[in-house]
C-alpha cells in the first residue's frame, strides 16, 4: 500500500510513521508513504493556502485550488484514481470495519486541514471519504489520519506478528475483551482470580467469555444491540439485572 | 497543566507535541508534559515489563509491579493524587464533554500499553479514568493519548487564539458544521451559493442553520435524538423526509 499524506505539518508524522509496527511495516514492504505539502501548490503570490469565509463569520478556511492541483499531481502519476480521504468532524465516525475495507486498497491520499475549515468544493468534487476519529476536537486532522493509518497498515498482511494479534478480540467478537492478569499470582494481596490458575481449559474458556459479556453489558450496551445473544448468555444477562 | 506520559516509545510523541497548537501552549505556559519509560522501574532482572497471560492465550500482558511503581514515584512527588488515565478499547468513549472535562485537571497521568494487554489489577487499583478514543484497533496507546491531550490542551486558557476557535462549532451546538466557502466564487465552474455572496446576515444565519441540520439529518442521526428542535427546525426535516 501507498499513501499519500496532503499536510502543512509533515514533521508532526514522523514519529508515530517510524517507530514500532508501522516501521517494521515500511521494512517488510507492507506500505510506504509520501507528504504532499500543499503549499508547494499555491498560486497564491503570499503562498496563502486559505482565506476568509464567505459570508462572514470567525476561522479561516482552506482554498481549493492548492489541494486541487496536489491531488491532481498524484493522480497524475498512477493508472488508478486513488481513494481521496479527508479528515473533518463531519465525516463518517471511524470504525473497525471502514478500517477492514481500506486496508483492502492499493493507494490512499489523506488531506489535513489544520484548524481550518474546508472549502465545500473539495468535498464535493475531489474527496471519496470523509472520516471522523470521534465526537471531539482536534486541532487539525493529521492526528485523526495518523489514527486511520495506523489501524489500516496493521492489518496488512505479514505486518503484525502473533505477539501483537490479541487485542483484534475486543471488536472481532463484538465484545469487549475479557480481564487479562499475569504474575505474580499475589500482588500486594490483589489475587489472580482461581479459575485462571485451575489448568481447566473449558472453565477458563467460560469464564473469559462471562466476563467479556459482563464487561460489555455493564460498559457499551450499545454494543449489545447489534449482537444475537446465545441462550446462556441471555441468562447470565438476567441474573446481572437481578442483582 | 502538568502531563505525564508512560510509555515504552516516547519518540513516538515529539512531533505532535512540539509543533502547532501544542508547541504554543508549551511556550504559553499553559502546559508542560514529561514521559516516563516504565521499564525504567522493572524489578525483573532481564528488564521485561510483560508476561504470558494466566489461563493461556495468545498475546502479552503488562505486568503490574513496572506500572505501580512509576505512578507512585510520580504521585511522591506532588500533594493531590493526579487522575490516571488508561487507554484502551474496552474504556468510556472518549467525547467532546470528557475532553472539557480533563481540562479542569491540574495533573494528569497517561498509561499507554503496547499491542500487550493489561493486568486486571492496573486497572482496578491504579487507574481512574479508562478511554477508548473509538471502535478501532490501535497498535498501542500512544495514538489514543496524543489525541486526547490535543483535544485536552487546546481548551486550556490562552492556548486558541480567535482564528482557530470557529471549529469547535461542530459540537457546541449539538450539530454538525454548516458548508464553508472562501474565494474564488467560481472554481472550474462549481459556484459558492449565492446567499453566501449577498450581504444579507439574516438569510446567512438562516442558511447556515438549516444547511447544519440537514447535515447532522443525513450524516448522524444518531446526534439528533439527544436534542430539542425547534419548529422551524422540525418543519425543515419533514420537508426533507418527504423528498
Amino acid at each position: 500500500m501507498h499513501i499519500d499524506i496532503l499536510t502543512l505539518f509533515p514533521e508532526m508524522f514522523d514519529g508515530v510513521l517510524n517507530h514500532s509496527i508501522l516501521k517494521r511495516a515500511q521494512e517488510r514492504d507492507a506500505f510506504t508513504y509520501n507528504y504532499v505539502n500543499f503549499r508547494d501548490y499555491t498560486t497564491n503570490k503570499h503562498n496563502k493556502v486559505d482565506d476568509y469565509p464567505y459570508g462572514g463569520g470567525a476561522g479561516l478556511v482552506l482554498t481549493p485550488q492548492p489541494i486541487f492541483d496536489a491531488v491532481e499531481a498524484i493522480q497524475e502519476k498512477v493508472d488508478k484514481k486513488p481513494r481521496v480521504v479527508l479528515m473533518c468532524p463531519q465525516g463518517e465516525p471511524y470504525n473497525q470495519q471502514k478500517a477492514e475495507e481500506l486496508a483492502k486498497e492499493d493507494h490512499l491520499v489523506f488531506i489535513c486541514g489544520h484548524y481550518e475549515g474546508y472549502d465545500e468544493r473539495i468535498r464535493k468534487e475531489l474527496v471519496t471519504d470523509e472520516i471522523s476519529i470521534g465526537d471531539y476536537v482536534l486541532t487539525g486532522g493529521e492526528l485523526g489520519s495518523m489514527v486511520v493509518i495506523d489501524s489500516v497498515v496493521r492489518l496488512l498482511p505479514g505486518v503484525l506478528g502473533n505477539e501483537q494479534s490479541a487485542p483484534e478480540d475486543s471488536f472481532s467478537s463484538g465484545l469487549l475483551e475479557h480481564p487479562h492478569y499475569t504474575r505474580p499470582a499475589d500482588f500486594r494481596g490483589h489475587k489472580v482470580p482461581d479459575v485462571l490458575l485451575s489448568g481447566n481449559h473449558a472453565k477458563i474458556d467460560e469464564w473469559r467469555h462471562q466476563q467479556s459479556l459482563k464487561r460489555t453489558y455493564q460498559r457499551r450496551p450499545d454494543l449489545l444491540q447489534e449482537r444475537e445473544l446465545s441462550d446462556r448468555e441471555k441468562t447470565w444477562i438476567e441474573e446481572w439485572k437481578n442483582s
